[in-house]
């Protein structure tokens, strides 16, 4: 057991003794010191500042930071900015994006914002007792957080509801606390968490402290926001009719939407493709989430249980053909902030806000869907037409050529030759075995 | 409509001329300008790996790049990086992996690491005859695939098997190809998508073609990858003594026990707590996937896909007590590669693999889901015993400084102060009104 790399205190170290401490077991320290370093910004505020977002920062991880133009949502264009790592996103997105923009666009509409937390507790005493009395705790709890709703009161938002569950059946003297919040525009985690944390302590010195209680102690177990807000939903789709579909890939309208209709269906019933379906979506949505400084783990943990509430795992689209005219619609639950988080404080969450001309919480909520959507649709017409490896290895062509260390001009002469060739690793590797196999020859000494 | 904002040709533009062009729609152009290249690498070539690995890239986002010592997997002591934007998540990795490397550590074993892919198509001939001669066309798909998978092959991998599987009920003439695939150490997408459609060019050549099959077309839907991998899947546990659970948060052993186990259940029969249960451990998953550049989403979909399998979907994590026996176990599928893709591309990811010794495939599922697990565990037990925001304000508090734009010396009086203050947004900005209030009455002339 490699006891010795036990590290007690590293939390308290500077950063460069934390730089030090991690390289020092590494083959060669002073070549990732280096790196490490050269991927830190030059300015030492703005270091400084991206520093204290987390804990044992030791440098800047670059993803690369793409453009979508042409997205227009509700008749408005915009220029949508997405962080992600994949090759081929950005680009089925912006393909996406002009082909909708010649046919109306997309559409959106916020069906509700309201987010939700819980408190969980125990407590054996008189059911009838609790509910009775539930109405006087519920005026207590909110009472006790008004010094901390009043600030989000004067924003338009606070806290919607307060119900009170009986679990018993599933645990014993299991109750929640389940609430509702408006939180305007932020994701407003820490408003909530500290909310409810208020709640449990109400809930626990009454229940404890008054008799008519009957002298159970109740033992709260947890506070905490739930990430489930299947009523922060948001609708976005896109309508025209069949037969401005043509030019699809060299399929005629009625075959396109023959295929992704039955593509569509596929994703509703089978979870090895709902899955996939899905991930797709996620794909833009998480992007842009990425570029604003929001939590896509929230968004995705959300988006993939809401896809499960039926009982079985599906897909988040529907389509709908009727009276000759194709709507394709995307329902999925988003909760997301336009302030607070790092959303204002990290310099590209703030441009790429300004980017989009600022939008509040409802509006971004409709920039991802779309971007959702686009993703998504772009895949499946891939699919069902040329296949996916087609557009998306010409895409990947540039990081393979990376992979074998290709020149410039390497690259140049391949990019042309595979405008009409399949790319794959071995393909690009063999075009480049024999360009340097020529090369090799004509630079022979005569 | 401002269909001046729609921009034909973007994607065709240079670098600098892009940024031109979305920078001349904000107030101040030449800010914007300025600030996507004030995050460009230092090193030319360097920023251009990173603008090809994506589309229409103007600059780079950057997200923390922290690290978690002490990580004791099967006895073996790892520092493991972590790119996430979240404050206190990288904390409680680390409270969580120096708490367990006191009590035997994590153990973690992989079950397997099979991938999956469909061809999805619609065939309205004999079903028997299709199936009598299955084993032909599965014959002639592995022939027809052998250039394809030699080189797989010789590192060990390839195709496991292939299925037909008859989904007439469910969509008339709907049929599916389910193969399963040995990708070794990458996630191996694009070979995977390579091989199915050249399964679908097969299957319809000879469909179409062979009287025997009675002259019945085959139209091919899809031919995809499934992100769904419930068989790519790693399980990972801590275990003591429930007597060795003393000192956490001044309560005793059995309460912690008791309540840790409630919260554990909660997370199996509610929706609303299972999602953030679960999103507290792709925290961990997630940080070590953008560390060292895997594909996060193909892993939320899969996990959260998976947590839904049994018709409602519930927290991924188990707990067992057994002669005073602690074991939290967590099982996951995780599907990531540690070769391909950017793993070795990208300076950084390539970093984050060295520094945890260049594991294989297998060893990244283990360490991946180990930090999950840490995440999970250290957010219960902060739940249960003081709450999570009394930890996690503290850890945000300098974001919610560098909001208010507090000085360095600021910062320093108020994280004394709120060593023993409850933080919140407000309680920060009295804090720092009050601060400059004093200042101010200080610094008046006398």
């Amino acid at each position: 057991m490699e006891n010795n790399k036990i590290i007690k205190g590293f939390s308290k170290l500077g950063k460069d003794s934390k730089i030090e401490k991690i390289t020092s077991f590494l083959h060669h320290p002073q070549a990732g010191i280096d790196l490490l370093r050269s991927f830190w910004h030059e300015n030492t505020e703005v270091q400084k500042l991206l520093d204290e977002f987390s804990e044992n920062t030791v440098t800047n991880y670059f993803f690369p930071y793409g453009v979508v133009p042409n997205v227009m949502i509700n008749n408005e264009v915009l220029i949508v900015p997405m962080v992600i790592e994949e090759s081929s996103v950005v680009a089925a997105a912006a393909n996406s994006a002009r082909f909708w923009s010649e046919r109306g666009g997309f559409h959106s509409q916020v069906i509700s914002t309201t987010k939700v937390g819980q408190v969980h507790f125990i407590w054996e005493g008189d059911d009838a007792v609790l509910k009775q009395c539930f109405p006087e705790l519920r005026r207590l709890m909110l009472e006790h957080t008004k010094p901390i709703t009043s600030n989000m009161e004067k924003r338009g938002g606070g806290i919607l509801d307060i119900k009170l569950l009986n679990k018993r059946d599933e645990i014993p003297g299991y109750y929640q606390i389940l609430a509702y919040f408006d939180t305007r525009d932020a994701m407003g985690a820490n408003f909530i968490n500290t909310c409810l944390e208020e709640f449990a302590e109400v809930l626990k010195a009454h229940l404890d402290m008054n008799p008519m209680y009957g002298g159970f102690e109740c033992q709260v177990i947890m506070s905490i926001l739930s990430n489930y807000t299947p009523d922060c939903l948001v609708e976005t789709w896109v309508e025209c009719p069949v037969s401005d579909l043509k030019g699809v890939d060299e399929i005629t309208p009625e075959e396109f939407v023959d295929k992704f209709s039955k593509a569509v269906r596929i994703s509703q019933i089978d979870i090895y493709r709902a899955t996939t379906h899905n991930k797709g979506i996620f794909n833009g949505i998480d992007a842009i989430a990425l570029a604003t400084g929001n939590d896509f783990r929230a968004i995705e943990a959300c988006g993939h249980a809401y896809a499960a509430r039926s009982g079985s795992y599906q897909g988040l689209t529907s389509l709908e053909l009727k009276n000759n005219v194709f709507k394709y619609t995307l329902k999925i639950p988003i909760a997301l902030g336009s302030v607070g988080g790092l959303t204002k404080l990290h310099p590209l969450a703030k441009f790429s806000l300004e980017l989009m001309g600022n939008p509040d919480a409802e509006k971004l909520m409709m920039i991802s869907s779309t971007i959702g959507m686009a993703n998504n649709f772009s895949a499946l017409k891939s699919l069902v037409t040329k296949g996916i490896q087609k557009g998306h290895m010409k895409m990947h062509l540039l990081n393979i050529l990376n992979n074998f260390n290709a020149t410039d001009k390497e690259k140049e002469q391949a990019i042309e030759y595979f405008k009409i060739h399949k790319v794959s690793n071995k393909s690009v590797s063999n075009f480049l075995g024999q360009l340097r196999k020529i090369h090799e020859f004509q630079t022979l000494p005569t």
